[in-house]
């Protein structure tokens, strides 16, 4: 297995079972039309989900999500149930001993934009070992706008996972361009957001921290599991608005994602941050152990 | 003919011609992958064209916007002249006396991302009489960010006509909920910028306005070639940066799109617009009878 798809028809709650057959593809096949509103209009919303030993990770975090995105975005409530099931279905199978993962999406629908439907797709995961010990080297990109604004303008989509990702793309480019990894995302007023594929964790003292996702940005499933590992081994955790100088003030900082993983932070702007191997291994240990 | 699809390889500055066939495809047939960068991440470009008697219109301002957009997008520089005679063949495929549309699609590629490819997709223009004799009602909203920031950060791809537009479609969706047809974007410090899918121009006396492409809006095609057609009649044309006031104040005002063509605007926020139907009737006949 490199990759495979997996299309079906959208799981609409309240409709009958939508039944899949669920026949892997290529992942190269040509499945959709180009007028398609994930291909003509970035108009659709996605998860990605870790799989590991054939199981789907935090699942109901992820389509708890979902249901969200398809709410702000105005497309049918999910079944989730069936939704689970299908990604279940597909994460089986997973080759065994391969980290892997799962992408889901749902778009608005062919050119009548009359049905939303949705398709899956099963991969083998990139080797990330390198970047979870390495770490990365991380630049600040101001959005423009302030912390107060983002809860006011809903059809800006905040918090919704969209399949948009033009400016996420061209943000990592920037970082490459200058010499670094990835980017952080800040308001215009200096608070700290999210990358463009990954969610903030940083520990001060005895405490997990992450950007309270009201600031306008997604509400990460990694960062949520780690918060929960953090619980269990006794820190506080706590979601709020920070800005640069809590980060360079840390005792650790990380990228956290499905895929990735947790992944530590070395500088900001050439500014260095405090690297925990110990305690990356012990995050990414608990993150590659879950079975759901 | 309702509408075709034609893929074709991308063709790029300094390389050999493509030589596509132009076979056409049902639009509803599949034939990218869902991995396609333009179905996974909205990453890629587009250009949509007025086709009149098998004529493509504005063909050289639409080329070198989409040029513009892949350098913002760091994809090849585009063959100018190849993909005009690209078009150009498809669009004289049109059916003779019904208004079309031409979309010009390049995307970053397949899964892999070596190489970008395009296609196009002619389609017959809907019926849009009504809208440009009965006029929008427009609702502004607030893109959050001042008109100082987007001279600044390149990666936030102002200027570039990209496919990621489900913020875009979200806007219009907006409008309808609040009872209107459309929504003006404005920056943060209250200077009107775009439509999702139009350039604002209005007249002011003898005087046509359109807002400053600098202020992180694109350079509207058909703007300029209402542009072209005022400097023709005597009217003298600006760009600059307007506020609210000069919008209500002005003596017609329109949404300009190469399909829509000049859409009379009735209302901001329900505030009453002047029409001016002749205006907008002579001024749609010259879009109408252009043949390049």
């Amino acid at each position: 297995m490199s990759a495979v798809t997996f299309r079906f028809p959208f799981p609409v709650a309240g409709r009958p079972d939508v039944s899949p057959d669920l026949t892997p593809h290529h992942v190269d096949a040509s499945l959709i039309s180009v007028m398609d509103a994930a291909a003509e209009r970035g108009d659709g919303a996605f998860e990605a989900f870790g799989v590991i030993a054939g199981a789907l990770q935090a699942t109901d975090d992820h389509l708890a999500r979902l249901a969200e995105s398809c709410a702000l975005l105005e497309l049918p409530e999910p079944d989730l149930d069936q939704l689970a099931t299908i990604c279940r279905r597909i994460a089986a199978r997973a080759t065994p001993g391969v980290e892997s993962w799962l992408k889901l999406v749902v778009s608005r629908g062919g050119m009548d934009r009359s049905e939303p439907h949705a398709w899956a797709v099963l991969s083998e995961t990139a080797d990330f070992s390198d970047a979870r010990s390495t770490g990365l080297a991380v630049i600040a990109g101001d959005r423009g706008f302030p912390a107060s604004y983002v809860a006011r303008e809903r059809w800006m989509l905040f918090g919704a996972k969209t399949l948009s990702y033009a400016m996420n793309m061209a943000s990592l480019r920037e970082a490459k361009r200058r010499g670094a990894d990835d980017m952080l995302w800040t308001t215009s007023d200096g608070f700290l957001m999210e990358a463009p594929q990954s969610t903030l964790v940083f520990r001060r003292g005895t405490t997990f921290c992450s950007p309270d996702p009201g600031i306008g940005i997604l509400h990460g499933t990694t960062q949520r599991a780690v918060f929960r590992w953090a619980k269990q081994q006794g820190y506080t955790t706590e979601y709020g608005r920070y800005t640069r100088s809590d980060l360079l003030g840390a005792d650790a900082a990380w990228f956290t994602s499905s895929v990735r993983l947790a992944t530590p932070l070395i500088s900001l702007d050439g500014d260095p941050l405090t690297i925990d191997h110990a305690l990356t291994d012990s995050i990414n240990a608990f993150l590659l152990a879950r079975r759901d």
